[in-house]
Parts: structure tokens; sequence; C-alpha cells
């Protein structure tokens, strides 16, 4: 369940007026953009942007981004974009770190087939190359595999078990990854290829025959980029939002915060299934995930950040 | 060009009306079939499809394969679907026969990344598995590497050339596939992912640098699948028009005749290019395709590939 709360209707006229008040002049009236942008649908935000273009013939998030900066202006960019787009940004900026690749994993597994495709689509039209191409230039032998494998996937959809397979590839699954012994190629075959309720199956296989899941005790100190991208691979397609939970407990926990997973969570998450988040970190923590990100982050990153996780009373 | 002739106005109710007759009852009018669905378009064909279907309660392809049966039927059936659909029957065909490794390749390499997405897209509807699934199942190592990163390529599709790249990528394809001494993972890397376009240039560096062609002398007796496969992928990105004029040449070489080839070259590309296909078959071969075709097959199944090839005196 989302997050996010957006009016049934709006005019994008007026908002897009209101964007240009807020911007204009001297100084930004940041509050407004918040109140604005902050409450508004993946498409009422588009109508917004081409609105915007219309009347004032320049881009709102080019606009946005001449007159604020920061963690604020990066979490309000990626969240004007629409959804493949923003994942070809997310992915694009995976690559060019170098070795974030749990981004990497994490926007094509969590995402459907199509949405895939759609990125895939985007990142063409954003970068003129493919994005199979900038995942292989970086990367070599079995995490290559992957990670292409995984970006290039286009899974089956259907809800066809195969209990037989899933029993085998269970136990191909525990050789490679778990006693680290078996064909690891043909683990990547089975993460990357199969229907993810085909691998559902073949995970609840894997518990019932090792009392276990396959993720548990998995990486330690020592544990390679490999070993880190099959890990991520395993709980993004075996539970986002328990993926997604522990991403932000992470963020934030101890000295300093990673802002960048904090924010690339709560906008792509927002109008998904960000409240369940919310349960489930409250669950995790006993504290509340507007609390902890209150604690975390300040100013108007911070108001942006909750308008975006639903709280009212701003 | 199209080697195909199709009227630009037809009914498809009244083509669909004459098809049952000709099914109808005793015997089978197999020239009334020709005449109609040897000379209408892709577009048209679907609307006697769902015409048919609704005037007769019955699928038109069903019918036919009831009625008529070996090369013709198989031909009939193929051209009837639209390309995408078409094109997922021919790759899970290649799949069954097994080690028919030439028809993956060709599927997945001569049609643009979007036709790729669409046979995907068919394979899932129709097969209840995705393609590279199937094709990864079947295969290991470099081979299933290849073949599945073909199938899973969504290449950019742009016209930018990055000339030293193409050089360095030539330098690669060289030693890898050529001198048989260096890195396969990273050629197949280079044939999976890059665009056509640079691909294209690629292959010209190479040219200029060797005095040759990759492909060149690239085959022997001892030639094992991969190294057919890498030269089937360098033959239809570099030339597909070149590429099925070879494939026709050879499977109407000799004694006997490839019915499969020949009919999976004239009913994919009747709509597209099978026009050039025939003046370099006439260059290359100094007769005609369709005089060699009719040399090598005959009754309604040779009558019908005369209509895709445009022969007007019917």
């Amino acid at each position: 369940m989302a997050s996010l709360i957006a009016p049934l209707n709006h005019s994008p006229h007026e908002d897009a007026e209101y964007l240009q008040k807020a911007v204009k002049g001297w100084g930004t009236d940041e509050n407004s953009i918040i109140t604005i942008l902050g409450r508004r649908s993946c498409s009422q935000r588009q109508e917004i942007r081409k609105a915007y273009e219309q009347k004032f013939q320049e881009d709102l998030i080019q606009r946005i981004q001449s007159e604020i900066s920061g963690d604020f202006e990066r979490a309000l960019s990626r969240w004007i974009l629409e959804a493949a787009d923003r994942n070809a940004v997310i992915a694009n900026e995976a690559i060019k770190k170098g070795k974030d690749y749990q981004v990497i994993v994490e926007v094509a597994s969590v995402n459907s087939p199509e949405q895939v495709l759609a990125m895939r689509r985007a990142y063409h039209n954003r970068y003129k190359h493919s994005l199979e191409e900038d995942v292989a230039s970086q990367t070599s032998s079995h995490l290559r595999h992957l990670l292409v494998g995984l970006v290039s996937s286009y899974r089956y959809d259907g809800n066809e078990i195969n209990e037989s397979l899933a029993k085998s590839e269970a136990d191909i699954l525990h050789e490679a990854i778990k006693n680290k012994n078996g064909d690891m190629e043909e683990a990547i075959r089975i993460l990357c290829t199969r229907s993810k309720t085909q691998l559902l199956a073949t995970f609840n296989k894997y518990r019932e025959l090792h009392g276990t899941s396959i993720t548990k005790k998995l990486l330690n100190e020592a544990s390679n980029d490999l070993e880190k991208a099959l890990h991520t691979t395993i709980r993004c397609i075996n539970d986002p939002m328990k993926y997604y939970e522990k991403v932000l407990r992470k963020a934030m926990l101890g000295m300093g915060t990673d802002e960048d997973d904090v924010t690339r969570v709560i906008v792509t998450r927002a109008e998904i299934d960000l409240k369940h988040i919310k349960d489930l970190y409250y669950n995790k923590n006993s504290s509340n995930l507007d609390d902890d990100v209150a604690k975390e982050t300040s100013g108007d990153y911070l108001n942006f950040l909750l308008a975006l996780l639903g709280k009212q009373d701003q």
C-alpha cells in the first residue's frame, strides 16, 4: 500500500503557476514546492511538468535543479520522473559509482518484467547505450553473468509452479551458494531466468529441506561482490518489502546516514508499498520510520521525505 | 523490399467465406487457399483470421491443420501468424529440436531490438516460460552465454559510433574468435550488447586491419556449436540478406532439400526483403530463386511458396 497522499482532483495548470511563483526571483519557496509536488501522484506530476513546460518554456526539473541543491534536490528530481525513467537514472548512477551492485540488482529484481523492459527503454533514450552494455563492460566472470542476466531478464509472469524443479533447483542453489562447492553458472541461470513464482517455490522448498533460508548467515566480513549480489538478488525476489525495510534500517543505523539509500527507497516506494514497509519497520525496530527519518535528516529534505511518507500534520 | 503482392483493398469477411468454402466438406480446395492467403499482408491475414473465428466459431489455423499436412501446412500455419508470434514458434521449434542453434541466433540477431522483445512476449503467452529460460536450460558454458545474451538483448538502436571502441573490440574479436587465443567472454559480451551500428563499425574496422572479414574461413569440418553460433551471429548482424541468400542456397544445394530452412526464410522475409534476397540469389547463382524452388519442391507447397515469392502468372 502506498504512503503518498494525493488529491483526486488537481489542476496541473494551477500547480504549474504556484510552482513558478515558488521558484521565480530571488530565493525559493521550498514549502510550496513540497506542499504541491509532495502530494501529487506520478501521472499528476507528469501533467504538471507538461503544463509548466508549455506555460514557461522551461523544464521544471532543470529549473528546480538550478534553484535548490543537495539531498533535497536529488530526492525531488528523482520524484518528479515517471518510474521507468527514474529507474534508468538510478541504474546509471549505480554504474557510474562503480561497485554499487546492490542497487543494480534491486532495480532489476524488485520490478516486474514489464517494468524492467520499460527501464531499459528509458535507459536507451537517456544514455544512448543499452543498460546491459554498460553493466557488462564494468564487470566480468560470474558477477557479470548475474548482473547482465538480471537486467536483461524478461521472466515469465504466470503462476504455474513445477514442484520437482523447485526441489532440484533448491539443491543446485544449496551446493553453489551455501556450500560454495557447486555449479555457480547453474545457480545464476536459475536466479536470472525462472519466473518469480517458481523461484519463491524453490526458496520455500529450500527452507523445508534445510530448516533455514538460503540467505541466512550467507554473508560475512569476507564476502565478495558476487556473494553480496547473490544475497541481494534472493532477498529482492523473495520479499521486496522486507528487503527495503532492512535497507532503510541499515542506512540510518549508528553514526551517519546513507541519504542515497533513504531517498531511493522512499521515492521509489511511496506510491507502491511504503505504508507496508513502515509497518514492517515498526515491527522490527519498535520505532516509527517517520521519527527515525526526522532524527537522521533535516530541513527541506526531511519535510519532503515526510510528505512522501504520508505524514498528515505538516 | 517485399516480394509479396497483396491488394490494397480486400474484404476480410468475403475472404473468410471463401476460405470456409475451400475447407468444408470432403476434400480441400488448396488453390483457393493459396490464392487468398498467399496474397494478403500480415494485417490483412489477422483480419481474416478474426472474421473467420467470428463467422464460423473455429480457429482458421486449427482448421487448416486438420485439413492439410506436411510442408504446405507448416508453411501456411507459420504464414498466417503475425511476426512476433511466428518468431516465438520458430524459436521454440529450434529449442525442441535441440542443437538447432543457428535458428535461435537468427531470430535474435536479424530482428530489431523491439521485435526481439515482442517475440519474447509472444513466447510467454504460448509456452508459459521465458525464451531465455528454455535456451539456458539446454545449453552451458560459452554457448549458453552467447545464446541467452542474444535472445535477452535489447540493443541500443541509435546511429552513434565510437571509433576507438570499434578498433579495440575488433582486436578482442580477432584474438578470441579468429586466433582462438583470447577472452571468449569478452567477445560474447561485445556481440550480445553493442548496438548493431557499433558492431558494423567494428566489423568494418576488422576488415580494414586484417584485409578480410572475420567470418572468412572461420568454419571447418571440426567446428563446434559455439564456433558455428558465433559465425551465424556475425553474419546475421553484418548482412542479413546475404545471410538469408546463403541459407536458401545451402538448403537447396545438392541432393535433398531442407524444407524447414526454405519455408522459414520465405515465410519470414516475404513481407520484408525477399525481393532483394531474390536479386542477391540471382547474382550469386546465375539462376532464379523461383526456378530453383520449383525444382526442389512440388505441389501445393511449391505453389504457395511461389505466391509468397511474388510470382505473377499463377
